[in-house]
């Protein structure tokens, strides 16, 4: 059933479809919905849903839908959600803690939450010992092993970019085989890892493509489709 | 020269490049890049670094590439980057803060950054006059007359889910047109404003697709491409 090699902006529109499966409620919606239902609260068109599913299964039926339920599981499934994914933030500076709040005030507002943040590491000795959310910061020197112990999966990099790539190399080294950086820097991994960048220079730089002129200039328009993630 | 309708992932490419050519010395580089290079800078094949440039115009000459500064120019001009854009926060919780400072901390390091974070807002009374970085935060009731008295162009949203759409329809109000959504909530906007989303938790849902099988498990394959933006 998994298809090893969906395209990535696919795979880019699974976790809008899943959030949406996960935040309804069965017993008043009930078991179904449409792929008209599902795309418009995903903010995707009823034919790119059908065309995305259909990578991965033959999960609707003809003017019945998805089974919200078999469909969720099998989301989970192929995104690696079906049980819960331990992350580790690398840096306590205001990113990584801001980060670290955020993932555990989702953590405790959504009981099915599949990420758990279960530690914080810096090399600043200032930082060590500093609690975030119930969570300890610890020193890079324990990344390995506590990667181990508990379990880590994911990192997230906030940390300044003259380090990023030092940091992303004991992560790799440590057995973490999926990365989110937030550093505005280009850094390598090897293959088997899988790194993701976030960057909001880039961001904003991208979302600047769309504004309208200044008030008064009217040489360029206002792009009406919406992007979403 | 302006192509009205370049596909979003060009768009998306396009602050990459900006960003590599905008890190060059000509001094010491020269005046002229090829296509590999450039590619190389921002991981993306030589191929798709020309196919993306031509949408735009003729700027490469066979043999020799592309002329760093014309180029640097014209991708400032299509991505509207051409003068500096100013930019507000709106929150002034713990995400809202650490990209605030985010933003002043890349201004001061690069001479040439193109965006300018003015002002931070909050409903909260026990957060307005904060400084941040040396920007105050401002009451919201403040949001219209302070976006026209600055010349605030975008708007990066920091608010608790159930409070983004207010937030959202404020900025449109004050005649923002271009946001950058960091709520985990479905927003809707007019057709005239553009509106992206960045979700923490969906990019580390997508990343989660690539995690291998568990230590042992080898029914799953890491990717081996890497995702950049």
């Amino acid at each position: 059933m998994r298809v090893r090699r969906a395209p990535d902006v696919v795979i880019r529109r699974l976790p809008l479809y899943l959030r949406v499966l996960e935040n309804i409620d069965i017993d008043k919606h009930g078991p179904s919905i449409s792929s008209y239902e599902l795309g418009d609260a995903a903010g995707v068109t009823p034919d790119q849903v059908r065309k995305d599913l259909s990578l991965f299964g033959e999960f609707g039926k003809q003017g019945v839908g998805y089974e919200i339920d078999t469909l969720r599981q099998e989301l989970r499934r192929v995104l690696n959600l079906d049980c819960v994914i331990r992350v580790a933030i690398i840096g306590a500076g205001s990113l990584g803690i801001a980060l670290a709040r955020y993932l555990q005030g989702r953590r405790r507002a959504e009981s099915n939450y599949h990420l758990d943040m279960v530690a914080v590491f810096d090399k600043d000795p200032a930082k060590i010992g500093l609690e975030i959310d119930g969570v300890r910061v610890l020193p890079m020197e324990l990344l390995k092993s506590k990667v181990r112990e508990l379990g880590v999966r994911m990192a997230v990099v906030a940390v300044p970019a003259a380090s990023a790539q030092e940091v992303v190399d004991a992560c790799v080294d440590a057995g973490i085989d999926g990365i989110l950086n937030f550093a505005p820097a280009k850094l390598a991994v090897p293959s088997h890892v899988r790194l993701h960048n976030s960057d909001l220079s880039l961001e904003l730089m991208h979302l600047a493509y769309y504004l309208c002129g200044a008030p008064g200039e009217n040489t360029r328009t206002a792009r009406d489709s919406q992007a979403e993630g």
